[in-house]
């Protein structure tokens, strides 16, 4: 019979163009988490407006914006809460080095990649940005006049608009799990 | 025998002059807690630096400093953090809705008036401040030519220029104590 391991505060970064599902999918874990883990969802906008609103989305900002939430995710996860964060973070040098900010702290990390092509997340356009960038209302948007870099060696890569939204959220959860009871290790990429 | 109470999270806000010890009593509490609770130190500077270098030090700006530095407070209390805040907040309206949004919260609150006289605070000057404001090379100093508005119902008034390190560290370490362990109720005020 296994050991029952105490649960510890790691950080899961969910990267992705806008409409992939990183909110939708942070939510549902939260939801099915929060009775056994303390949980915190860091959505992006939500931290932008409440924290930083003075960050625009320029690549500079948009940078800083990835090291604050990394600051403030490995705030709350060096206490034992498992940190969701939901922010596109489109650049790859950003995120490795919040990678590097939780490995020098000793805080779990992992990268996910909620992934669907351009033209899928344009037809969900959940938040209407595709269709404001189409009618020259938005500049910048992330895939679509903006870059995305994706991921090299994400922990979890998600395709979700292959995999229903029940597969994505047991797979992350599963992630979740491993991360926080501490049983993740690399050879389980 | 009382039954051992569960610690949960709380804030407690330590308000006050520059220099009237607020960073120094947050160290020594924090280093006697650190066994038994979680706690972390939101200290002024720091949070600034870190979180929202873009504020500066109008009353609009400290303001909003106290609401956002609240709000992160929150965040962490409500993971079961003691969070222990050592911001000068001097303006009264500000604190007393930090006050309303951790009630509504269901979240435990105290204000700490780590109190000195200024001509004490401006002697210890452990920062430059008040010298820098002497030179004229700083104007807007609480204290000085900045108001500060003190509290009128704080759960703890600290006088430091009075009682020594040793004592204003254990009222505040009792303080911190019956907060986060349920036994604080108003008539211990």
């Amino acid at each position: 019979m296994p050991i029952p391991a105490r649960v510890r505060g790691a950080t899961v970064w969910l990267t992705g163009l806008p409409s992939a599902g990183k909110s939708t999918l942070a939510g549902l874990v939260a939801d099915g988490l929060s009775a056994s883990h303390p949980v915190e969802i860091l959505d992006g906008d939500e931290v932008r407006r409440s924290f930083f609103p003075e960050l625009g989305f320029s690549p500079a900002d948009r940078d800083e914006n990835v090291h604050r939430v990394g600051r403030l995710a490995l705030l709350l996860a060096r206490h034992d809460v498992t940190v969701l964060v939901a922010v596109i973070a489109p650049y790859r040098d950003a995120r490795d080095r919040m990678r590097q900010l939780h490995a020098q702290a000793g805080v779990p990390y992992a990268e996910v990649w909620v992934d669907a092509p351009v033209d899928v997340c344009a037809e969900r356009d959940v938040k209407g940005l595709y269709a404001m960038a189409c009618r020259g209302e938005l500049t910048g948007l992330t895939g679509v006049d903006g870059p995305y870099e994706p991921p090299t060696g994400p922990e979890l890569h998600l395709r979700t608009d292959r995999d229903d939204v029940v597969a994505c959220t047991a797979a992350l959860a599963r992630l979740v799990d491993r991360l926080t009871t501490g049983h993740l290790d690399l050879a389980d990429r």
